[in-house]
């Protein structure tokens, strides 16, 4: 291996990334849809060559013992690459954001002021393993008008370099800076170090991957970090919920995927209906070998005589359980008073990811989206509702579980921000 | 003095904000505005006892040898409490930011999906000398339903203390949690590195203060900081600007007052005009004793005969001269050739705070307003202009020259953050 300096390295991306963010935030509609749709054409075109690097990528994989699900999450299918191209052309056909100018209001002064929407300018991208990712950061920095500089895993490098060769085609096609999306060329970890400490050149940091990862970059960053930590998310049972859709809603949230950040973890249920409630659902959890981890109250009504079949899960819960992210068949259990005492417990114990109420209560059902401090809070819905494409944003760059700037899953709004414009005729300030 | 422990004192002040925060998130509009009526008349009834408490400050501040204008920032004059009480008033009778849901859309699964603005949680104060800042705060906090904790300079303790107390009865008035708004205690510089470094309970920081003071928290800060670092404002005179406007924008943006951060410190002008308008302006500035800092052109136009008054200071600019914020009768001034090379001057010079341009010509200011990468872009009105009152947010809890989450003046929305709200009716993920 030749003398590569990774300090330099990165500090040649941040500079042209400076540089290409002023183009891209002055480029018009048409040329980035134009680069969107170059970008969806040469992704389809490309197969047999992505397929090459990708093979590279999984024979390493594979050679190194990574787990079938870790090079599955690697593969770059058809079916993979078809997705993404859709997602670059779904981008195309939406309108643009930036330019657009809200709030404006005369003021006595006799000065106009309105707020225009503008990107944020260079944002970097720590990642693992899946390659997609690249493409759908490459497509939201140019839909934004960002910049953005991509660290993808190094276990996916070799997929990663032919996709950001495509990326760079297409941003060629209409004539904008090649420079615009740029991946990090180095699987050295120092890259990452540098990455999250070059304020004069990022301006916002986002990670996708473990919680170690994530909680590593927010510590050392010295820019901006939209991170997601933990989706610890409840589900609670009101007195008032219709029992049909209460079951829907809790089988649904817990079991339709159980790897995914919004899916529910904890279960509530109001003392007024656990009795009847929790042996139904139960039911249905111990068919999917659920394990039910229980406080005092939801495990004495679900070992009484009678109420499940004796193969169902039924754990008793310790403290930990409430706080656990489980990704897993698992759900926690707790009966709790009513709605003051379920917003307390999710206020306490929950993520502030997503948390939803099932009610006929229009009093509870405010209170709750209210009170519940989380980034999603919902009625009579399912968790796994919260995500980019169900909330309509178009796509998704991440979930935010922070409350500044971007909060819950962000989308090109949470790429840009907004600068003041005033519009006088001549005024001044006396 | 007694065993007073720094580190317990700020753990205390950060578990009880916590605890208000919960409180002053659900409060009602009523309550919040009985509470900052009640600010406002205790305000103007404790004359007597502020006027002790901040006598002490004084007292102290002239034996320390406090400079006059130091001094002055100091004193809590009947006008400097009728001011803060008056917008007490102001704030309690504007319409309440907090449960607004914005956006709200059928999404193709059914669900209806908004964003509803809540408060941040708590933030943290660091200001310096003036103890009005003590009012506006706590104000703001109220108004905005979030906590705060105040940490004001140690030259004004006394009157702080006796305003802290003010806002703790107004409060009590109508039922809030008088810890939604706490001074600390102790003048200790450790209770600075405590209050930025507890994530657990403080969700924002607001400085206010010198350039080393912001920058140190800045740096030093381990959650978000909203921060105002130089104002190094620009007019630009555009070939088409009608002079009369120029001039008088010109006059205003840099000598209505030299200190605050939104006053010019340079003076771009196109080549088309500069022969004709600097010679104007110039006299301007040389009645008033302004000191030009000039590039080459615009000193030989300056410097041509009879172009102007003998006494009119006229210097040679030097490289650091771009990039500086006088705050002083100091004014750099450059002929450019056009929007392009003004643009592209303020880019990357200025301090990104307030720009303006003076021109009839509609692409230009176009160009302008998109282009120039600063918080607030003006067409047509004076840079001392970027200012919350005058932008019509009704209150200001500082300037903000960044990019993320609050980006100019920020009002009481700057202290929100919008989470996602769901409406569904049973649905759920398929």
């Amino acid at each position: 291996m030749n003398a590569f300096n990774v300090s330099e390295h990165m500090q040649a991306l941040g500079l042209q990334a400076k540089t290409a963010a002023f183009l891209m935030a002055r480029a018009d509609a048409a040329s980035k849809n134009t680069a969107l749709k170059a970008l969806a054409r040469r992704l389809r075109e490309a197969g047999p060559v992505l397929s090459v690097a990708n093979q590279k990528d999984l024979e390493r994989a594979t050679a190194a013992g990574l787990s079938a699900p870790m090079v599955d999450r690697l593969k770059l299918t058809p079916k993979v690459i078809e997705t993404v191209a859709q997602g670059c052309e779904q981008l195309a056909g939406m309108a643009d954001v930036i330019g657009e100018i809200i709030g404006m209001k005369q003021q006595p002064s006799g000065i106009r002021v309105g707020q225009m929407r503008v990107p944020i300018g260079v944002f970097g991208m720590i990642y693992e393993s899946r390659p997609n990712v690249t493409i759908e950061a490459a497509s939201l920095a140019i839909k934004s008008g960002n910049a953005a500089i991509l660290r993808g895993g190094s276990e996916a490098i070799e997929s990663n370099k032919a996709l950001a060769l495509l990326v760079s085609e297409a941003l060629a096609e209409p004539g904008l800076p090649v420079e615009a999306v740029q991946l990090v060329q180095t699987t050295d970890r120092e890259a990452v170090g540098r990455l999250i400490a070059m304020p004069e050149f990022v301006d916002v940091i986002i990670p996708r991957g473990g919680k170690g990862l994530i909680e590593r970059i927010s510590r050392d960053a010295k820019v901006p970090v939209i991170k997601h930590l933990d989706g610890n998310c409840h589900v609670y049972v009101d007195d008032s919920a219709e029992f049909d859709m209460a079951l829907r809603i809790v089988d649904n949230a817990k079991t339709q995927k159980y790897s995914p950040c919004n899916a529910a973890e904890g279960l509530l249920v109001s003392a007024a209906v656990a009795d009847d409630f929790l042996p139904e659902i139960a039911a249905i959890f111990a068919a999917k070998g659920v394990e039910m981890r229980c406080d005092p109250a939801a495990a004495a009504i679900l070992r009484a005589d009678g109420a499940l079949d004796p193969k169902a899960k039924v754990v008793d819960a310790v403290e930990s359980d409430w706080s656990e992210e489980y990704l897993a068949a698992v759900i926690s259990i707790k009966v709790v008073a009513g709605v003051d005492e379920a917003i307390a417990h999710i206020n306490r114990y929950s993520s502030h990811h997503t948390d939803a109420i099932v009610t006929r209560d229009h009093v509870h059902a405010q209170r709750f989206l209210r009170e519940v401090d989380s980034a999603s809070v919902m009625v009579n819905a399912s968790t796994r509702f919260a995500d980019g494409f169900e909330f309509g944003l178009g796509a998704e760059i991440g979930i935010s579980t922070d409350k500044f700037h971007a909060r819950g899953p962000v989308g090109i709004e949470g790429l840009t921000s907004l600068k003041y414009v005033v519009l006088g005729q001549g005024e001044v300030r006396s």
